[in-house]
């Protein structure tokens, strides 16, 4: 079993968000987000030897749990930051789900994509009504030419998970949960930037007894597991897993909340992720994206360790690049 | 607009189901099956103009609305037909069903699959109990080796629709819809052997106002619409479709029905129905079978038809084959 145990509490950074904070947040972004369902199903329980909650965020605004944070870091701003607007750079949920939040609150989005971006997302940004910048996609470009919009226009950078406001928000799809079911053992969440990993640690500490929280990571993109066995942080070398959403490394704030708050980050291989992904799809009628099912991977690969345990799980989202499973379908 | 618009009512064999029928098998069934949710989506309202409820038979027990029909058909069973137990031949939803409604009541359950079928549809009826005879994978084979069964066993044979208690079963579905959605303007259901189309036409006779049924064809297996056109079933001849649940043809007593009381048949084409599909998959993020999406179809190739109208779709399955979507997926 590929099992980083948390050894020792590092305190690396203070956290600044208090249980108030959380409770001020989901009060704050409630009405512009769905609080999505909870699903069981009794033949996956069966496959797997325990108790499993579905937490589906695939059913959130813009198919994924970015729409919490991006709402919260909207609504967060002071009046004068309100005015100049948002911007981040993005290819992904969090470019749509902070266009969306900006459209609620009525300000600008400047939003950087690289220009071989899905035609798709990029409809759905510009639908929001934001205003796209194309550069060349890699990292470099994206934060050069994010900078120059920043200086043009003083628009707040939202970074899509190592910023407070955003680790608040997503930390509300965990409360949630607890909401409905108080008791679980395990909390399963993925990791990418570790935005959704450190809030979902954070509310299972604040709104729950003894709920530990787990993170899971494609064994192809192991910098969360790494730097959490190593007590720092050590990026990803050219990671390729199918799970796209969780090719980014830690943030040193996503990092130190982890670091103080979660209890393990195990690995799963591509196989088991496929396989999970197809299992929800074929038993719970759902459509989630990899990076989700990645949660459920780590239970196939060990089923002993979760026997009979009660599991919830955040499937992230349901953004899936449909083309490549349709293209099959045509004659 | 390839449409079949009822011309004239035939009365052509007494229709035995009344309301108070359909009150008492939904009363019958209720504790068994799940009461399904109706959901909506925005995008796709407005991509196509007008106001849709997805009745979702996805999340059904097994799967799809065939437990509906196959569990009133088990629970309406005489004492003395009970002991000797239910058969059927099919390769499909309604042989799960039928293995499943048998094992809740406790009774055997004879099923013929031909020797073809696929082993996650096998396992399924193993699992609930049943008896699979294989035979050869025609029409006439099945037949006989269910005439074999029924010789031996003294089984009641339960036909997968061409039976009254099986369409009234299917019509609690719509009569669900309807409590929820009370006013709709039409009411999309796919044909094949047309059970769940017939049931569907009943419930809204029976419990809405002016709710008008309209049956969804693929053209590749036209012959619903042209029995309906021509007064007389025509079987299909070598039809052709990937909605695989709509290959069946007609049977005299859900033809009876479909006359007396649809309004009209649609058809639509095999790329609408694969974009059908994947829309949903990708808006609502459920898994839907290709049978389901033919009545999306209908709406996405008749917009104008149905512009600014309130209509319910029956989602009739989630049951695809997964494998053709996700061998694309493997490295």
């Amino acid at each position: 079993m590929n099992y980083s145990k948390l050894k020792f509490k590092i305190k690396r950074m203070e956290n600044p968000i208090t249980k108030q904070r959380l409770i001020n947040t989901h009060n704050r972004i409630r009405e512009y987000i769905h609080n999505t369902p909870v699903l069981k199903s009794e033949q996956i329980n069966n496959l797997m030897g325990c108790d499993i909650v579905f937490k589906c965020e695939n059913f959130q605004k813009v198919g994924a749990f970015k729409s919490r944070g991006a709402m919260n870091a909207v609504l967060s701003l002071h009046k004068d930051e309100l005015i100049k607007g948002v911007c981040t750079h993005s290819s992904g949920n969090h470019a749509q789900a902070l266009a969306r939040a900006a459209k609620i609150a009525k300000i600008p989005a400047y939003i950087v994509m690289p220009i071989n971006s899905s035609q798709v997302k990029i409809n759905a940004v510009k639908n929001y009504g934001a205003e796209i910048t194309f550069c060349e996609s890699n990292l470099e470009a994206r934060e050069t030419t994010l900078n120059k919009i920043v200086e043009k226009t003083g628009a707040t950078f939202i970074h899509p998970y190592n910023n407070w406001n955003i680790i608040a928000g997503q930390a509300t799809a965990t409360k949630e949960l607890l909401e409905e079911y108080e008791s679980l053992n395990y909390i399963i969440a993925p990791v990418g930037g570790g935005g959704l990993l450190s809030g979902t640690a954070l509310s299972a500490f604040y709104f729950a007894d003894k709920t530990k929280v787990i993170g899971a990571e494609p064994s192809e993109a192991d910098d969360a597991y790494k730097s959490f066995e190593n007590g720092k942080i050590i990026p990803s070398k050219n990671p390729n897993t199918i799970a796209d959403g969780l090719l980014t490394s830690l943030g040193d704030k996503t990092f130190s909340i982890i670091q103080q708050y979660v209890d393990a980050i195990m690995l799963c291989d591509e196989n088991s992720i496929i396989a999970a992904m197809k299992l929800v799809f074929e038993r719970m009628k759902i459509v989630i994206e990899p990076s989700s099912a990645a949660a459920l991977a780590i239970i196939m690969e060990n089923k002993e360790y979760f026997k009979n345990k009660q599991v919830g799980i955040i499937i992230s989202g349901g953004n899936v690049d449909l083309d490549i499973l349709f293209n099959s379908l045509k004659k």
